[in-house]
Formats: structure tokens, C-alpha cells, sequence
């Protein structure tokens, strides 16, 4: 049996405001140090989007969208500023549902999520500009390049996730999954191997990832609170990293387009 | 800002293979003295499906099984044992998707999932049968009897969730999520929450129940290593105790039928 029974989570709480250009790794360190923590081997750094955006300077003004024909008919379908809907759309693949109210996408990464992840919450108002926020361009990218980093200052080997919260098909209310990854299995498999009574278990894909995500988003609040670092301590796994494009489901087994 | 920045999970090494008419709290509160630890308010005790099913008797021996002529149909299509399928079509209202090896169904509960939660894992043979597990009948009135148990040994106020792993429509891999909660809010409403400049947040209901149960998921294990039932010690919430009834979208809000 493993001796993987005990995990602890820390949500950093000195961390600043962040900006456009911010070296998060630094800001992240700096703020670990403040509350007293080290990076350990095989800790993961839990990141929520919005943060990685910002530093990434993934904000767009409104005031320099022009909507197309296409937003403009959209944007009066379901009642948003036809310049959201612009943003959206180019963010985007494919228009998964449309409601009042309600835009599911496809973004370009392959995500579901509402609005394709352009959001006008949390950002900050300049000039009384309209602002939005987009995902980053290449989340597994930027956990890759932060998780580096971090590894360069620490000396140690840790995963790094980035989160943001979905809403689901099924089920009311978000819930935080992951957007990147690097340095931790995204996917674990544990097909074939056997159940409490040696039968081969039947669902046996675990979306690793996904539940560091939404345990992180457990401590990171979503309003004026927020908490946007979350150390997890205590996982373990055996199986070679992959980043979160392996948890995208392929429009081949999409049974829900 | 809230207190609540750190978050512990223990998953319990000692609990013994759980039987028909077992008393769980019992043998949750016999292994929790063994872990050295006590019971705290606000601590969730996550519980895994299996063990509460279990516990309740909700196994079926498929060899008692008659399979009707749709179960022989929709057996035939998805190639699975016809008295398994005739046991899932027993739990559902709807089949929401039917694939070779894959049938999604929407379980009476209102959970889309698979298999109807009509597992073949984990189950011991007898005899040679071949049983298989379903869901407990009320897994939100199991976590309350559970709870007020627990509650009653420990003399502290306590939540509880019952959890699951269940695939999701657009990624790939099972994530823990709450078929069952007490003593806490399933969904947490922050609308009309100021976000960090003022305005009022977009996405703002929180699936709590699922969040728990995704973390707690993360220590269960899923083969021959299984620890069905964690501890988590640190959550926080104000709003009033809700049941993972609340989690589930109605069919009038389902976009995805």
C-alpha cells in the first residue's frame, strides 16, 4: 500500500496584485518564503488562470474591438456587448451552445467553458476602459515555463497546474479544473490493473490534473478574498508526465457536440 | 479575508473490508481513533459509494437477474452482459448515450453517468456469481444518517460527503464528484459578490460538494490500494446546508440531452 494517505494544502497568502510582465515564479517564491514554506520534491504549485493571464498580459480592451456581422448576430441572440462576443469568437473554435445569457464554446484549446474563458470579472478598470480577460495563449506552455523556473530557484522537481473553474453539462454550479499542466501525469491509467478482488478494473482513467484543480480551488475563493497560489503537498504518482492537451476529449469521442 | 488558507486530508489506513449491515460510523470512528484522530467541527468525512453501498446491501446477484427484451436489445448493441444491462436500465429513467463497450445513462437520481453507477469492480465473487454494486438508494440520506452518527459519537457538527468517480462530456477521465452530502452546502452562491475591483462576479455558483469530493478523491486510490473514506479538516462555509439533490441540473436547464 502506498503511503500516499496524508495531503495538505497551503494557499499563499502574501502574493500581490499581478501585472502585465510580472515574473510570477519570483512573486510566487517570494511569497512561499513569506508564509514560512519551501518547495519540496514532488509538490505541486497550483495556479489559477486569471493570474497567468494577467502576467501574461492577456487583457484586451473592448474600446479597440470591432465586432463582426457574426458577433453582432450573436451578441443580439444572447444579449452581450457585441464586442465580448467578438472576443469570444476569436477565441474560439466552434459555438457549442447559445442561450440568452449563456455562451458555451469551444475554445481554440479544445475547452468547453462558457464564453470561451474571456472574462470581465477581476480585471482591473483603466480609464473606465472595458476590459477582458483571455486564457493564456498555451497554458501547458506556461506551466512548463513556471514550473522551470521555480525548479531553477528551489532545486527541486515539482508539477505545476493551472486552474480555472467549468461549468459542467450535468451538474449545477463550477467546479475547478485544469487548463495546464507540466511536470505530473495529467491522466493517471490505471487500467489492467486489479480491484480489491483481482478483477481488472473497468473505469480506471483518473483525471489526475483536474482533481489538484479542484481541491487548489477549494482554498482560492473566487471574490474579493482571492487566493490565486495553492501549494499541494503529499501526491504521488508513477506514471510519466503529460501535460493537460491529454485530457481533452478528441471531437472523435465527443458524444455530446 | 478568511481564515482559512491551509487544508488537510487524511484518508484512513485501518478500515476493515466493509459488509452488508456493517455499521459504518462505527468503523469510521474505530479507525479514526486508530489514525490518532479525532473528529473537529466543521471537518467533512468524504466516504466512498462503494463502501456505503456496500454497507446498505445494495449488491445484486446478476445470476437472479431476468433480462427484458430492451435490455436484450440495448445488451446486443453495446456488447455487455445482458442481466448487467437489464440492472442498469432498473436504476435509470433515460439512456443518454449508447456506444459499443460505452452506455451513459441518466440514473434516477437525475446522475448522468455511466453504467447508471452499476459497477462490477470491487464486488466479491460468491460462489462463483457474479454481483455487481448499485448506488444506495438515497445517497443524500445516507450521508444525514451517517452524519448525525457521527456527530452523535463525537459531539462535534460535522459534514459529510459520499463521493464517486464519474467521466466527464468534454474531457477525458473519471474526477471524484458528490453523489451524496450532509451538514454542508452542496452548491456555494457568491452572485453579487464583489470581485477584486467592485463588480459584481459572472460565474459565482460553486459545486463545494464536487470540489470536496474531486480532493478527497485524490487519496482514495482506485485498485487494490483502495482507503474509501478521508478526512478533510479546514473548509469553511457560510451558507446554509444543502444536499447534492441541489448539484443536480434539472432537465429544463439540461443543453445537453
Amino acid at each position: 500500500m502506498s503511503e500516499r494517505t496524508t495531503l495538505q494544502l497551503w494557499a499563499l497568502t502574501g502574493l500581490p496584485m499581478v501585472r502585465e510582465g510580472d515574473a510570477l515564479a519570483a512573486l510566487i517564491a517570494d511569497a512561499l518564503a513569506r508564509d514560512g514554506l519551501a518547495l519540496r520534491d514532488r509538490d505541486v504549485v497550483v495556479v489559477a488562470q486569471k493570474i497567468v493571464s494577467k502576467a501574461e498580459g492577456r487583457t484586451l480592451d473592448l474600446a479597440g474591438v470591432t465586432p463582426s456581422p457574426r458577433a453582432m448576430e450573436l451578441a443580439a441572440e444572447v444579449g452581450k456587448d457585441p464586442r465580448h462576443v467578438e472576443a469570444i469568437l476569436s477565441e474560439s473554435v466552434r459555438v457549442v451552445r447559445a442561450r440568452p445569457n449563456l455562451l458555451i464554446m469551444e475554445h481554440r484549446l479544445g475547452f468547453v467553458m462558457a464564453n470561451a474563458g474571456v472574462d470581465q470579472s477581476n480585471v482591473a478598470p483603466q480609464d473606465g476602459e472595458q476590459r477582458v480577460l483571455l486564457l493564456p495563449r498555451d497554458p501547458d506552455a506556461s506551466a512548463e515555463a513556471l514550473r522551470a523556473r521555480l525548479q531553477e530557484m528551489s532545486g527541486v522537481r515539482i508539477g505545476v497546474v493551472i486552474n480555472d473553474s467549468f461549468g459542467r453539462a450535468w451538474r449545477r454550479g463550477t467546479c475547478g479544473v485544469a487548463i495546464g499542466s507540466a511536470g505530473l501525469p495529467a491522466l493517471v491509467d490505471v487500467r489492467g490493473r486489479p480491484d480489491l478482488f483481482g478483477r481488472t478494473l473497468e473505469v480506471s482513467i483518473i483525471g489526475f490534473a483536474d482533481e489538484i484543480a479542484a481541491a487548489a480551488s477549494l482554498l482560492m475563493g473566487q471574490a474579493d478574498e482571492a487566493r490565486p497560489v495553492v501549494l499541494v503537498r503529499g501526491l504521488d504518482w508513477s506514471a510519466p508526465a503529460t501535460n493537460v492537451h491529454e485530457l481533452v476529449r478528441p471531437a472523435a469521442e465527443d458524444l455530446f457536440r
